[in-house]
């Protein structure tokens, strides 16, 4: 950015600065966005952006941090980066059925990289954007890099899906397929191989996840509770029967899943499809009677859903093969300080 | 944390891990705080945190990233540090009037350090307890030291203060005093010594900065624009003037200083006053005929409030000097990308 040659370099001859930045690639948020019903009244350049919750709503609200190495790769495209910061977060916003309204980017960079920042952004924009989402504000520094976005969302009162409220004799339900993200994963680290099809499809889905926003909001009122799949389907659901204070049994044989997942042997599907994680679908449960109108939410929502199991009143998760027969060792969770 | 003599280590026998450290130092946030007028109706552990706007209110959120070395130095305390990041973003609060309510911190750590935590958890939830704002929700991931924090607070619908609505003839005014965190700094740096009580003097203020939390909902109806001096008051005030369409005089003598920045030879004055950063202090505009009432704002809030120039209709910063003669070379604000 200290290239003389930049056309938009300053007129004082000082390179672009942190102000600049924000104004270039980001600053379209200026143009404070009005989203359907809530609406963000003022956006970036003032001390905090100005929201105006609509009548009758709860507002919904998410972070998350992402560290290279950790949560994507320095192979990532910076587009598709963009678009993974922002989906990650559209996708808690989804598990609780949030209407999405407005997000705060930080950003911390080691350089100011041109090419990087287009990338990002226009991966970023071209899904909130798509999800009807704005950004209203945020922050960039120098230092090693990491983006943390928080994302705010409204429901009407009342009406978000927790993870507190699964009944015993609820179906499990869960959206789209499990597990692809983890096998582009296991590509990235040698311990597999792929054709060049097969791992542009599941390297997209770990890298593009689309966040299943539309069918969150079709759930209201009719799923019992909700989670997002981002540390694998054991550890989330976990987090679910522990909230609502029940077990749960899982069949292995119904966990939906891709023509290149299954086509894997055995072992490598059940790691994926249990523990994979960054595979932002949506798990949740509803009343048996419930099933067709369960069915009818993921067709409007253009998601389809599956179900995978029951819960019960024993503690804990339970998964059985084709048999009935419990699979023994249910690996556990992804957890960002022991792998 | 991989001590196996740790009491608190899981019975399964592996280490503490992000769920387990988010619970130990983070988790009072789940007893869902209730906050005068709006409340956390849901803290951490659910995909997202539940809030529920008080009627008739606006909310203002900010985003502040802080990185070690640009932010703050490894010397300072992980209590202080706690401090800080929260302090630094109810310092925007503030400016904008608000009354706050919930936070969200994501911290990237290279490692689960117990002592770091312990403090760092500490001084946060002091700053959190005495300004009345709950911790609701966030991330934890392992990587390079990072903490990020997105604050809420609410105003009265249209009762936000912004930074464009300075007039020409207002007078501008400053809250307690400036230039003394970047004393502190420069000492850091070993461009300055000072006597130990003096040191600690100014390294409290760069550590410990006090949001002027009650002095902008003090101000609410009575200043005309407002803005927190971050990264220096001629930079900061600087954004009030472009937006707001007006220029400023102000009075260099009529900056407000500490004993110990007053004793330093004029030149660094000048810088630690106009440029230092860091001051966390409050620059308003109001009109001349609401001096009185400003002042017993600043009472009522417990922060002396001084008078140091004037908004005037050319566009840029004057400063002049006790005998009104304008003073060259006003120093630029500090930004992250060129120091």
């Amino acid at each position: 950015m200290g290239d003389s040659s930049d056309s938009r370099e300053r007129r004082d001859g000082r390179p672009l600065g942190e102000f600049d930045l924000i104004d270039r690639f980001f600053g379209r948020a200026a143009r404070a966005g009005r989203t359907e019903g809530g609406a963000v009244a003022l956006g970036i350049g003032d001390d905090c952006a100005l929201l105006t919750p609509s009548a009758g709503h709860q507002w919904l609200v998410t972070a998350d941090m992402l560290v290279e190495g950790r949560h994507f790769l320095s192979t990532v495209s910076p587009r598709r980066l963009g678009h993974k910061a922002l989906a990650v977060n559209l996708s808690d916003l989804a598990a609780c059925g949030a209407t999405p309204r407005a997000f705060f980017l930080s950003l911390a960079l080691p350089r100011v990289d041109e090419a990087f920042l287009a990338g990002f952004a226009q991966g970023l924009f071209e899904l909130a954007d798509a999800q009807g989402i704005v950004l209203a504000g945020g922050d960039t520094t120098a230092g090693p890099l990491n983006l943390n976005i928080t994302a705010m969302g409204e429901v009407p009162a009342g009406q978000a899906l927790l993870r507190s409220g699964a009944r015993v004799d609820d179906d499990v339900w869960v959206s789209g397929t499990l597990g692809d993200a983890r096998l582009a994963l296991e590509v990235f680290r040698g311990t597999l191989s792929l054709s060049a099809t097969q791992f542009e499809e599941v390297r997209l889905r770990m890298e593009m996840p689309e966040p299943r926003v539309a069918l969150g909001k079709a759930l209201r009122g009719l799923a019992t509770s909700a989670v997002d799949v981002s540390d694998g389907l054991a550890g989330d659901i976990g987090h679910v029967l522990k909230r609502s204070n029940v077990g749960a049994t899982l069949r292995l044989a119904d966990l939906p899943r891709s023509a290149v997942l299954g086509a894997m042997p055995e072992e490598l599907q059940r790691l994926c499809l249990l523990t994979g994680g960054d595979d932002y679908e949506l798990v949740f449960t509803a009343p048996p009677d419930a099933r067709q109108r369960v069915l009818e939410a993921g067709r409007a929502a253009g998601t389809p859903v599956y179900r995978i199991g029951r819960i019960d009143e024993a503690p804990g998760l339970r998964v059985v093969d084709g048999m009935g027969r419990p699979v023994q060792d249910v690996p556990q969770s992804f957890d960002h300080f022991k792998s």
